[in-house]
């Protein structure tokens, strides 16, 4: 017999994962997702229970926009049986620290690799819907940079390209220049960007380091659009960005936004590989 | 030496428009495209005379939504010389009949085929943004049937197909079913439409025809997103549509809304190619 | 109940035709087809008789090299019952007239669209496979020509843009040249051939007339290799390549060299088609 | 100025790293490339010494087939000024020995990432060139199976994708399947493959370990084709299919005999960026 999962907190992600986990025959049920009154004690029935993105904003209580009222972590916690596996995403140093003395197993979904891989996929068509949205001028045809060559430069440059954009890519590993080359774009070392950062009709930052310096900046194109897709503290001095009057997007946190649903899915397929690779 | 091209009315579209030929090496001018005072009587100079998409709404006055003040079709043709070219865009039989009762020579730009296969490029785009931004689901691994195998439709169906999307596009041509099939794409029927219908995320009608009655709309899944790119009077019947709970969407004109740029430059393509072929 | 259908003469192709068909529930018998003897008196019990490609190539004998013994075209038609659909390909005015003779139905289906298109597949792949095996360098990377844009050249020169050559297409119309561009690829006006012809490595004709003359042979690279698709009488001047040291090779009838099985299978699709529409 | 680079022995790699590296500013001489005499005493002039692939067969002979009269590893490498930089290929250990014995600086430029995956291109298509011609259908629309998503996986994979194939890749980790999907191919436990290995037409190898074990081919389909492009001792056992009358090819070594001109380019990029590594 499946094991019997609670889903606690979130939004339609955590919603998602509920139900696509009954459809894969978990028993599930589901806490703080709706406007009902939650009872925390069944919580003890739960082999695993999985938590949102992130856990907690404030260490004090789940983030459950969703409930009819607020759940503190502490309650939540303390209701789980010790053999339970607790599954989060983005847990904090503080909520491990909980988690622990509460001596119960857990894991973070958001670490996978396979789920970053597959979160890539919202990303780069969140970028895409907001180059489409804000160039005056078609994909097809236009210059476009994705500086940075991890899980999102690499899908989100094929998509661009496939979309007919010449792309060119920045990154620093001879081995990457040749990826880069094999996919039909073009390769630029990031210490030569400088002298080619004025070429591109769109420009999209991948890597969470400041590496649109005001130096970078003052030569991109004013017709230009700048997306940065590097969490805090960003990839664009923005600063010098505004003074400049350079127009950059800088868009966080797409997947959950853009396709809650998909965003799910791979969750929870997510948990699928973990509850296999531990054997519940 | 080149011609000199008067440019008169219309948007940012019309504008570019006026640059590139520049940039060709014709001498060009603006009127009614800015807030400054036109002085209509040195249209006389003009060998090309381009007018805006459509020339006018009310065959009255020129489309001209930039200019200071109004300007009446009658006035602009009166100055343009015997000998010119006029140039306009879904020109209405009673424009026809002005232009005719003034012995002007004028071609329909907006009806070259390469025109129309180039604008469909910002169709195809405008109808992809669309598409990710309504849908909770991503693009890629979504189940989306474009019907029509138009212009319209073999360009935005690669397009979804390169995205990751499953496409199946709807035709009535054994040669059509070929080129589908041919670019990895499913090809059903039109007149078997009715037993898929219910099986995509994404609907995108192509066909400027009312092919989406009320028999097809109830089997079409509530989560579904219905984009309609046919002109008036479109290819949904919406007020049942709306009846259902559908999520429809009519987008119309969309390569000068999304993309006023490229479609300006799409424009100049077009004219250059006009008069290379009549010797201007 | 489905219609009987007696497949004779011809190939491996002629072959999977019969055992597709046999799948597809109808009745189905070959002759000509192996080293067995025929009884030409059964034939009278065929509602459709599949004929190979071509029908004969001499008017007199059936084209059925797999035959114990040879069949003439006369015996083969007299033995037809009057009501059955003949079914062939590449018929002379000579079979036409015999079989017109006879009062006998029949349709060419080497001459229906979808077929045409179809078989652009196996000829594309064919013409792959020869520059695969005699270029010293990948096509990856490689500038290659195709010269006409009729069902060879889409298909052909979309398969070697994805496989990483840096394709341009030479065309005549205006139109053309906008699907061109508009798949990722360079046109040329085939008038304006001569000022590019030494940049590519590969030159692929598909056009049925002599376009490449002397004029313009004499201007390829020594490198470079020629593959000719086009039909007699070829689109190479051969003698006066062979004169020049140009590499030419003339590959015709790929499908059915390259790739008989799926070459069967597309004939027997078609067949279904025809059979759909004369409704058979 | 740029330095003095010998080339001794090999083939037309080796011929095309010499003339590339002229036109790139290199001072470069060849030795043991033609049918003239050698004077090895020259190649103390050399800051950079190439070597071929491999350097040597038997450790005592340099691998030049094309040279007039055979060479042996001792003399050149004494020839060798002490401070030169020696660039070979597949160095064996006995080889590694003569050079350090010498005090010579040495780097296997075949073990260059970059260099691993350029070459997987030529590999890539000397793979499809044997499917193409062993294959009595076309690839588009056929089912193929990668086995291994390592350099050569990638992207023969995506080559056969991009060709209208129907691709499934084998491999074992989650985050393989999440690419191999995102690629929209079809992912497969290699623990599972033997419960799918009768659905395929193509089977590739690209494993260097005996996956293809009697259990497993005893379930690939008769007609099916297999290439293994793994090397010694190769990815089947080549026995046991042959006694099971399978359709197996051992494709080994491909850039060289199907690309040497790409190949060789392909070194000279990676000798170029091995010399700026070191400062040469």
């Amino acid at each position: 017999m499946k094991s019997t999962v609670y889903v606690v907190g979130g939004d339609l992600r955590q919603i998602t994962v509920a139900e696509l986990l009954s459809k894969d025959g978990f028993s599930t049920a589901k806490i703080g997702l709706s406007e009902t009154d939650d009872n925390l004690s069944k919580l003890k029935n739960a082999d695993i229970v999985v938590l949102p993105i992130p856990v907690s904003y404030d260490n004090v209580y789940i983030n459950a926009p969703m409930a009819k009222k607020k759940l503190t972590l502490a309650e939540v916690l303390d209701n789980i049986a010790e053999n339970a596996l607790v599954l989060g995403a983005c847990i904090s140093e503080e909520v491990c620290q909980m988690l622990e003395a509460r001596k119960l197993k857990y894991t973070d979904y958001y670490k996978r690799e396979e789920l970053i891989i597959k979160n890539a996929v919202p990303t780069a068509e969140g970028a895409i819907e907001i180059a489409l949205a804000e160039m005056p001028i078609t994909l097809s045809g236009s210059r476009a940079l994705v500086m940075g060559y991890g899980r999102v430069g690499k899908i989100l440059s094929k998509k661009l390209s496939l979309l007919g954009a010449y792309v060119t890519v920045s990154a620093r590993k001879c081995s990457d220049f040749a990826w880069i080359e094999e996919n039909g774009m073009r390769a630029v070392h990031t210490k030569d960007l400088i002298g080619h950062i004025d070429e591109f009709d769109l420009i999209i930052n991948t890597i969470p380091a400041v590496v649109l310096t005001e130096e970078i900046l003052c030569r991109v194109s004013d017709d230009a659009l700048i997306i940065d897709l590097a969490s805090k503290p960003g990839g664009v001095d923005f600063n010098t960005a505004k003074k400049l009057g350079k127009n950059v997007i800088w868009a966080l946190s797409l997947p959950g936004k853009v396709a809650p649903i998909s965003s799910g899915r791979i969750i929870e397929e997510t948990i699928i590989n973990i509850l296999a690779e531990t054997g519940v």
